[in-house]
This record gives C-alpha cells, structure tokens and sequence, in this order.
C-alpha cells in the first residue's frame, strides 16, 4: 500500500495536513514535516522532488521560516500540499519521501518567542473563584467580563508532547503552617488547553484589531500547562503566577493551520456584557472553534473539556494582547485558559475535577487529587471537517517523573 | 590625541570596558562594540588586526555569542580587550577601529530570551503596599520577606535605549467608574531598575545555587519598566501585570561586565527573616552591588535611588527563578525591581514620588504626576571602581510620543 494511501475518514487525512518538524533515526537533523495518517511527509524533499519554490519555506530545521511568510504563502503552501498528496503523479514523485510515524522524532516544531496563556474559560474562572474565594459575593473578578485576562510565562520552558517533566521543587505554605516550607510540590496539575502559533508579526504602536486574526494566527496546537498549586498559591500574589508554572509547558508535536479548522468554527456563548468596541465581536464571523477534547491520566479518560464554551475567542485574546501597541514576532505562542465546561466532567484540570483535592478521582490504579510521580496525562483533541469528517488535532503527552 | 587616551579618571576608562553593539553610519552591519571614554572600539575588527582568536566571539552582530561562551571565556576576553587598549604596540594596531560614539548607532546588545522582573526593594514595596492597601496591617504582602517576588514580562517589546516610546492605550476603570473606559493611560509612569543577563544556560531540572551566579550571569544593564498605571490597576487581579507593562521596556545600550564591579560589591541590608537555605546568602561573599542610581526627568534630576539598599540580591533572584528546574537561556534578561531607597528622594518610580499623583513634582517645565507626551526620562547610574574611580553604566533614555 502506497503511503498516501490514507484510509476514508482518517482524521490525519488530507483534509487536515498538519505541521510539524521530525528527524530520521540515526540523524539529527531537523526538517518540516506534513503528517497523512500514520506517515510523515518530508515536505522539503518533497517541494524539492517536484521543483517546487516552496522548498526554500519548508527544507527548514523549524517552522518559523513558513510562519514568517504570512496568510498567502500559508494558503498557497497548503494548497500545493494538497495537489501532492491527492494527484497520482505528484504522489508518485513524493512516495520516498513518506516515513512511518513511529520511526521518526518529533521536536518542537517552532522557536517560541513570547508565550502568554490566558484565562478565558467562564466555568474555568469561576470554579477557581469558588475554590479559593468561597466567600467573595461574585466568583468572577470585577474585570472577568470585561477583557480576557492573561499573563506572560516562559517561553524557555516550552517543551514537545513527549518530554517528561520533573516535579518542581519550591516553596508552599499551607494558612495553618507557622512558616513556608521547601520541597517537591505535592499538588502537581495540568491544565487542558489550546495554544494559538503567531505567524505574521508586527510593529510596536500597531494593535491588531479583531479582523486581523488571521493575518497573524497561523494554527494551533493543544496544550498543557502544567500547574504547581501549592507553590502558586504561596507566591501569586501580587504579581502572578511564576515557579508555579514556569517549570514546564507542553504542546503538541503538531500545528494544526486555521485553514483546516474551516468547519469547526462557530459562534461563542452568547455575552452577557457588551465588551468595549476593540473587542466587541458581535458583528463579526463565528469567532469561535467547536474543538473536543480529552484529558486522559494514565489512559483513563477524566474529563472531555469543550473548547466552544470559551467566553473570550482567540481574536478577542490577540486583539486585547495588542491594544496597548505591544509588538508580535514569529513564533509567539498564546494559551486559551484552562478549558472547561458547565458539566462537572468536562472540566480542565485536577484541581477543578477533584474540587481542590476534596473528591479525588477514582483511577483504575488508585485515587488521585493531584498528579503522582509516573502519572502520564494526555490531552488529545479533534475539531469537525469537511463532509462529516474528522480533524485531529493529534495530541500532547506528558510523564511526570521525581525531581 | 589618540582615540585611546582617555582622560584619567574618565567613568568609561580602561577599568570599565562595557560591551554594546553599533553599527557606523551609512551601514546596517552590526557588531560588537566596546566603550572607552566617548569612543567605541569595534572588538571585531581590532581581533582580526591582532590576530586574535577572539574575532570569533566579538566579530558578531550580537553580544549573544560571547554571552553564550561562558565565565572562562568572559574573564579572558576581557584581559585581552584591557591589554589592547592599555599596551601601547596593541593600541597602534587597533587604533583605526575607534569610531566617536556619536558618529555610530547603538542596538540592542543582545537576543532578549525570556524576560523575568523582580519586586525586590523593601522600601519601593512598601511604598506601593501603602498606597494600594493603606488598611493592611502589613505593607507587605505575608511571602515578601520569603522570596523574591517575580513574574515574566514581555521580552519581544525590549528595546534600547534612545526608542521612542508610544504612550499605550487600555482599559481603565477608576473605582468611581461604572464602568471600564477605553483610551491613552493616563498614568504613565517609569521604574527604576538594574537588570542582569544571563550568559551560561542551563538544562531543565537543574536549579543554580547562589553560588552559581557568576558562572550564569554576564554583566547588568539600566532597565526602565515602562508602566502604565491605571491600565494595571484594572488588569492585574488576579494574574498579575499585563498590558499595563507589556508595550516596552528600555534597557542600556551597555552591558558592563560583572567583572568590572568587583569593587562595588556590598553586603545587601540586614535580613529581618533567615530566608530558606536555596535562598541563605547569610555565609557568603557580599551580594549586592553599590551602585547610584539618578532619574532625570527633561534633564531635571527627581530622584537618586541606591541599589545597594536592594533586600533581595540578583544572586537569589537568580536561584528563585530557576529552584523549580526551570532553564536558563542565553540572552535570559531579569530586572531588580524598582530601586526606592529609604528617602523620598530615593524612590525609582512616580508613583512613589508623588504618592500617586497626590503630591506632583516641581520640575522647571510645571507639575508632573505622571509623564506626559514629549518628556524624556533618563536613568543613570555609576558604581565604585578600583582606586577611587567610577565606573559608568551609561543610560537609558526614552521619549514618550502620543500613541
């Protein structure tokens, strides 16, 4: 069977056409690569078999120069992807530069510049304030409806779906504790979320409206923001979250382009507040994306958070990042918030599904309330395609192992 | 006179030696340049006329290389340079390679990788605590005193100094206010800082000790963290500041090597709490560094803050970042914090200085609570040298334009 040969509906089928950068067994070096059901295509060997100009975009050891080459070369390249991999003679002059999925190595497909997550889940927020706010009269801060709210994390930390991550050691002290105390965190979460790729950067002093969004967004990934409570409880305030998330965040090995996300757009939850006019969207196309996903902890589903219950869209976060005339290189990487939905299984993180440790999970191997050493997450997600089908949006994996 | 013959005494002698990057007029080469007096030796070029195997390092044009070859390599550079321009053979070999200072364009030195700041003055958190929170029993908040407070910012919106800096607009809600308003901040304001870059990265999972600072950290810059005031207010609970900071953040055209300060180090304030061990510098070489700060508003000097008063030193700033296994990159920038010493006409920020805007400065041109459009910020600063010199950090200046 020819490696094109993808089967009817696969949800890696050329409909999707995802990004991602591989190496060969026994190489280290690093080139683009397109996934088709279980084979990777070497897209720069293949633009070069087939005399394409696209080669000088994709025979490259990242994303970034593709990123960089703005919408239509995005559209154009996906375009020309396509005809190779559906047209039998460009498909006979590709076929050797097909590999098998799991004979390869997957990196982290591009060099992330900035890297801001946001906080754009209504059922995410609000289960945080109860938790840690029971008393406060609103579970949303005053300023919840009225912009997405976010923060800048670390963009050195940011590692490939696969790369396991240590506990990380800090300080934590619990209100009866006379003082902090110092050692492993012992309440080790994820967060379930989708992460936005910038591609066409800016100038400073120039905000990107609503309308810009994708003129500068490329795709997404999944991603997992892995989350230290006791030591983000200890040092937040008042300047944010810090040791508490900069140990390690996840993505997935592959970017899916917003051009295979066509079908899956769709309208965010009706706005209970009119937002101030840059961010007001109520005129505009579906802002917002029909994304499933799933947490799973040791191959056990706990939680099947939907990503169209985001209040805030990623437009709303680009635009709100910009408006103060903060410039966007290549490679800037920004984090929806935690996903969660109303339901209480459709929430995106431990804390929320175990209510802060009160009700732990009930695991085929044993109890959780926060993450244990060995314990292997996995978000995976897929989005509506074309004509009924499927587009996977693969996933993110993560082992924690003992500091 | 030879463009090596710096007057004796001169801030930017031999003694000092800092790196930048520069480019000559007519030309958008850029390359490593180091100062002396108010002349810039293109390092480059002076190495391959001496034949040096340093050219390697210094004919680049970013400081990130030489940043990225480690102390050894640091120290050894730097006796070379002092060699060049203090041996009388060296100085006629290179002497065709000083350019005036103001015949050249100075650059950003260096690739900012992640871009972390501090909170670690008593005095300027005090301050601020009094401000915001006059009820609290405490000025500070409960973990002040535990660690140094910190939190990333933006890293793609460094610029050097000399940038125009486009006043922001936001959201802003006054506590009166029904409701969030869009606009121009209306409280833009400065903070005084001293920020450090790292050189030596590390792995992931692998914290520096406070004794590893100088193996990690390069040298120091003037950093002047541009913050708008009202916009932060509203943005900031609970994940801390945002686009309140984001739009820029100055920082020196020179970076002054740790080892020209040998003679500016000092013990850093009596500690009121033993901190945890990966944080007690109570056993080791003094941490802190004397270094007089002035802030010029429009040429008018509003303020002289003493780094030397800093609770927290860059060595534990540099071990709080990294204790959760967080890595390090070259080009990794942090900033102190704002510099606000004991006395009113030591504070680094115009919050502090007019409390708020309740108190306006006095300058020659009228009032100021907060900037206005056209006024020009200047931070400075020296540090004591070898037998009763000073060594110059140079500036970092800045324009505000209307946005």
């Amino acid at each position: 069977m020819p490696p094109f040969d993808v089967s009817e509906g696969d949800p890696f089928g050329p409909h999707n056409l995802p990004y991602g950068v591989f190496s060969r067994a026994g190489s280290t070096e690093r080139t683009v690569g397109v996934r088709l059901g279980d084979q990777v295509l070497d897209a720069g060997a293949a633009a070069r078999a087939l005399g394409s100009p696209y080669a000088a975009l994709l025979a490259r050891p990242s994303l970034n120069p593709l990123l960089a080459a703005g919408r239509t070369a995005w559209s154009d390249v996906r375009r020309a992807l396509t005809a190779w991999v559906t047209v039998p003679s460009h498909q006979e002059t590709i076929a050797a530069h097909f590999h098998p999925l799991d004979s390869v190595t997957l990196h982290l497909p591009f060099e992330v510049a900035d890297y801001v997550d946001f906080y754009s889940s209504e059922h995410h927020a609000r289960n945080v304030g109860q938790i840690f706010r029971p008393d406060a009269e609103d579970s949303l801060t005053p300023n919840w409806k009225h912009l997405p709210i976010g923060y800048h994390g670390r963009s050195g930390t940011v590692v490939v779906s696969g790369t396991d991550v240590v506990r990380p050691s800090g300080q934590r002290k619990a209100p009866t504790d006379p003082a902090p105390v110092f050692g492993p965190s012992v309440r080790l979460d994820i967060e379930a979320e989708v992460g936005f790729v910038v591609g066409t950067p800016t100038r400073m002093g120039a905000p990107v409206p609503l309308g810009g969004f994708r003129d500068h967004v490329f795709g997404l990934c999944l991603l997992n923001d892995w989350s230290a409570r006791d030591i983000q409880a200890w040092e937040y305030v008042p300047l944010g979250p810090f040791l508490g998330k900069s140990f390690a965040t996840s993505v997935s090995a592959w970017i899916t382009p917003l051009d295979a996300l066509e079908d899956a757009r769709t309208a965010p939850p009706p706005r209970t507040h009119r937002p101030l006019p840059y961010l007001d969207d109520s005129e505009d196309e579906p802002g917002g994306y029909d994304l499933r996903i799933s947490v799973a902890v040791n191959g056990h589903t706990v939680a099947e958070p939907p990503f169209s219950t985001m209040y805030w869209t990623a437009a709303q976060q680009l635009a709100q990042m910009t408006v103060n005339g903060a410039s966007l290189r290549t490679g800037d990487l920004y984090g929806s918030g935690t996903v969660s939905g109303p339901a209480p299984e459709q929430r995106g993180s431990l804390l929320e599904l175990t209510w802060n440790g009160r009700d732990p999970l009930e695991l085929p191997d044993g109890k959780r309330a926060f993450l244990e050493d060995g314990d292997v997450v996995t978000l995976s997600a897929w989005a509506p395609g074309p004509a009924g089908t499927r587009v996977s949006l693969g996933e993110v994996t993560g082992r924690v192992v003992a500091g």
